[in-house]
């Protein structure tokens, strides 16, 4: 950030009263630019005993297995979002069943809201986005081609029956032990 | 959104290939630039039968009353922010017990993660943020002086009794009736 995105003037890390962190500060037209952290919303669709995962045909990890997430835009629920990627990257619409698990990855500020859902009906499609897409059973995993820690995190806790038929939100983060 | 924060150059909305929607894309050096919602951190302390509310010492909503919240910071788990905010605004140092609600307010683009945490003991202080704060009980609760209709969903979810004594995660929005 060396730029103010309102008037093009340059940005300068300073002290902002009643603030604890510098921040950038506009010297031109004194407006308090911050950074944060993004949120990625998606969905951990099931159907029976099976879940569905998707093959990225782009990267990061292009190849890879991941669930349906993406971005958070603005003007959007964490729910919507959560709907929408589910759509754009697998064409599956899905019932939301409640919040899986928050993951934090502090090392890129990315935070994964990903929720439980249910698929309808057994209809999806390869999209721009996904080069595949399977449902699989526990013992079909391919762990060792999972896309992100994030993604893993969420298949291993939604296989580890800690829930115990509640849904409840499993908390985690980059670099931790699962 | 006007200029590029990293060159300076002028933005333009236009369509970016891959992406569903136009964004702000540098005409000098071709970066695309997001506009993400925000994470709001914070926590819903409790004692025994009693819960803990801080009068906001600053605008907005100067005078009501709110749990202690605040914008996630780059670098930190959810889970970090929701403890340094508690920390920073009510000097009480808290457990967290897992989380209690997601609330989403789209057309200010946030997104509140509010966790159950418990106080290790009864001591916190006022501080530059918040003027007065009480460990309060459901029936001394001044439901028309709740600062934000986030802080009134989580204080509601949490008298209700439906989370069964199960730590789960509510899922609200602004606008919507409890």
């Amino acid at each position: 950030m060396n730029f103010c995105p309102t008037c093009g003037g340059a940005l300068h890390l300073e002290p902002v009263p009643g603030d604890r962190l510098p921040r950038h500060v506009c010297r031109s037209c004194r407006a308090v630019h911050y950074r944060n952290p993004k949120i990625v919303a998606g969905t951990l669709p099931f159907l029976g005993e099976r879940v569905l995962l998707c093959r990225r045909a782009i990267e990061p990890r292009l190849g890879f297995w991941t669930l349906p997430a993406g971005y958070m835009e603005e003007g959007e629920t964490v729910e919507q979002a959560a709907l929408r990627e589910t759509l754009e990257e697998t064409g599956a619409e899905v019932s939301l069943r409640g919040l899986h698990c928050v993951y934090s990855l502090p090392h890129v500020s990315q935070v994964y809201l990903i929720f439980l859902a249910e698929l309808r009906q057994s209809e999806f499609n390869p999209t721009d986005e996904s080069s595949e897409i399977h449902l699989v059973r526990h013992d079909e995993i391919p762990w060792t081609e999972i896309a992100f820690s994030s993604i893993t995190f969420a298949l291993q806790r939604y296989f580890s029956g800690e829930s115990g038929g509640v849904a409840r939100t499993f908390i985690g983060r980059h670099g931790e032990a699962p």
